[in-house]
């Protein structure tokens, strides 16, 4: 487990200075002169280390980390640059003085940053505009280097654990919450981080991830268009309840996987004790539809592809009104990036002409759900190869029996 | 368990309606016209539902719910307000400006909400001016209604669920991780809801909380001045990590619980084996600091007042260099309000002269940090009654040898 774990944390040689080259060289041609990074994710991605820090990014400059505490800690994570730990944005605003940049435009990242936080820096930045550096960062993220590939890899491998404690704990009579309570102990012995990151502020998602059966697989919660549970009280109406489990029950986990980081998203669909013939042809159906997306995840394929063939292969098995949801809530989308957040872009959704690049890693997630039986979800994590999606996960895609 | 957890959602005679009354009353004290409420920790409080919904308060009009999706689900969770489903912020533009409010100051959480959310508000709501509600509407929370001190004290009974795991699996040779796996399907089964909320932006912790041994106790993460961990990976530098129990080890767990949506917060601190002279020393000076400002959690007593008790009794055992930390990274305050969010108002802090209120709930937390011992906590939950504060915990206070 040791040398597992440690693996997951990015090795010494990833080229930090040439992401944030790169970054800061896409700057300009977004008309943004210069960026303050103070987003935890985008500065783990930028230097390695989550700690709070202000990176100042300028196209041809040398990058400033300004650490706004314990800067002994990001100096031993940060070897490779210039740490200043006595500095908050007035240090900032002087560097952009002295580069002649006071008036520019500053890029932050506007989606994610309070806005309480975004007119603080435009008031100590007095005179620049500000603009949203996302877009940029998110496509340069959104292309996985080598090691980030292993590092999403690795993380899809801790689906093992999940899944093999379901097939041991899944039995009648026990409660969804006490079924998720043996997969947060398995996934956080196996080595998750205990918490999935999403760049959507208002998105949450227990470790484990949800897990939930019977008629709670068509409730759905408004924050997703996905199998979200009910959860245990409205405080946070996603992932387990306290449902017994019954003979005949389909159930479904759904999970972000977090290692080192880094994020797979994987789920499967079991049913206790016997499963129905429409049920197991509806199954064989996401399969089909994954398996289709799959094949098509290829550089210049667009993203809208993999929608509209995962609708296809619903539509000729008489699907296409569960397909993603029922009535007038289903969701126009077959799965989205993911990394060192869970939903990254690309979505793969309706419309969406984005092509795709080698080394984009995407969670493809066709499901039907009904009121009438439930719900089957497929998913797995791939990554965009010249051959098609080659899958990082490791448990077969098929609906279990237990 | 069934019904146990039941219980943690408010139940139907939480005045709702009232408490939007008095939010909107104490709007145009702070030059508000009227609030959006979108925060789903403020709507969970002002509705008793968290699904994604804008919350129109204009003092004296009746209140208008829009349901950004699935409007079936919150018109069940909010059947006391009139729900639309049609309406995105047009419709909040529209039925301002019916109200003559089209260019008055409207009030969102800005220390909550995105940016650029904020900003795409500004826009749609053209010429209306946008200011910070969250001040008010957290002063409101911070005091408890007593449905809402039963939910914290439910939820603070968790901790016996992963006091007892601590008890019982700690032992020389068990990783934190795998501990801190034991620890999460304990609390799971008990009830909680396996996430933890914040208000603030980049605060993220484990829902087993943060368990931390030897070495590690004094390594701290740079977002809060506490007992971090240093968790699996930079990814997440707070929590369990793959360190080795060991003979004579000092562990700290402190925890969030988060049950039915509101939270408690509670820490301990264990040695295994044997305890050193000096370390049992200073646990009971933590424990007679707890006592200290437990007694002066009255109404009336600022909230300063309890962090220099805490440091008076600190210095009167000769801690006080190392009291919320050592050397250059020592934070100045002793505790915080709990409720919908872990890290809220107040902070009982160095400066703070805000005068605690009956109702308030607080964790109370003195603790001392040294690389040369390592870390000593003693944490729990009260409320603040005309006697001082009671205890909302179920275990008792002081250094366990295991």
């Amino acid at each position: 487990m040791a040398a597992t774990v440690a693996e997951a944390i990015p090795p010494p040689d990833v080229r930090f200075r040439d992401r944030i080259e790169r970054f800061g060289s896409a700057l300009p041609g977004a008309g943004i002169a210069a960026a303050i990074v103070t987003a935890p994710r985008d500065l783990l991605y930028l230097t390695g280390s989550a700690q709070p820090c202000n990176l100042l990014v300028v196209p041809g400059a040398e990058p400033l980390l300004c650490a706004r505490r314990f800067g002994e800690r990001v100096r031993e994570e940060v070897p490779f640059l210039e740490v200043r730990d006595d500095a908050g944005l007035d240090a900032l605003r002087e560097r952009l003085a002295r580069l002649g940049l006071a008036k520019a435009t500053i890029g932050l990242a506007l989606d994610v940053i309070p806005a309480k936080i975004a007119r603080r820096t435009e008031t100590v930045l007095a005179g620049a505009a500000v603009s949203d550096y996302s877009p940029l960062l998110l496509a340069q993220r959104a292309v996985k280097e080598q090691v980030e590939i292993d590092a999403i890899e690795h993380a899809a491998q801790l689906f093992s654990a999940a899944h093999e404690t379901v097939l041991e704990h899944a039995r009648p009579g026990v409660r969804e919450h006490e079924l998720s309570g043996e997969i947060a102990r398995s996934l956080r012995r196996a080595g998750h981080e205990g918490h999935v990151f999403y760049r959507r502020w208002d998105a949450n998602l227990q470790p484990e991830g949800i897990l939930t059966s019977g008629d709670n697989l068509a409730r759905i919660s408004g924050h997703s268009h996905t199998i979200t549970g009910i959860g245990l009280s409205r405080g946070l109406p996603f992932g387990a309840s306290q449902r017994e489990l019954r003979e005949g029950d389909l159930l479904v986990l759904d999970v972000g996987l977090n290692r080192g980081g880094y994020h797979a998203d994987i789920a499967r669909t079991y049913a206790l004790g016997h499963v129905d013939e429409r049920v197991a042809g509806i199954a064989d159906a996401m399969v089909d539809a994954f398996e289709t997306c799959r094949a098509l995840a290829r550089p210049g394929v667009r993203a809208r592809d993999l929608y509209e063939a995962a609708v296809g292969v619903c539509a000729a098995a008489g699907l296409d009104s569960f397909f993603q949801g029922y009535g007038d809530t289903r969701g126009e989308y077959v799965g989205h990036g993911v990394g060192l957040e869970l939903d990254e872009p690309p979505v793969l959704a309706r419309g969406v002409e984005s092509a795709l690049e080698a080394g984009m890693t995407l969670a493809i997630e066709p499901k039907v759900i009904s009121p009438d039986f439930g719900g089957v979800d497929v998913e797995d994590t791939v990554v965009v190869t010249p051959d098609g999606g080659r899958v990082l996960g490791p448990v077969e895609r098929r609906l279990f029996v237990i």
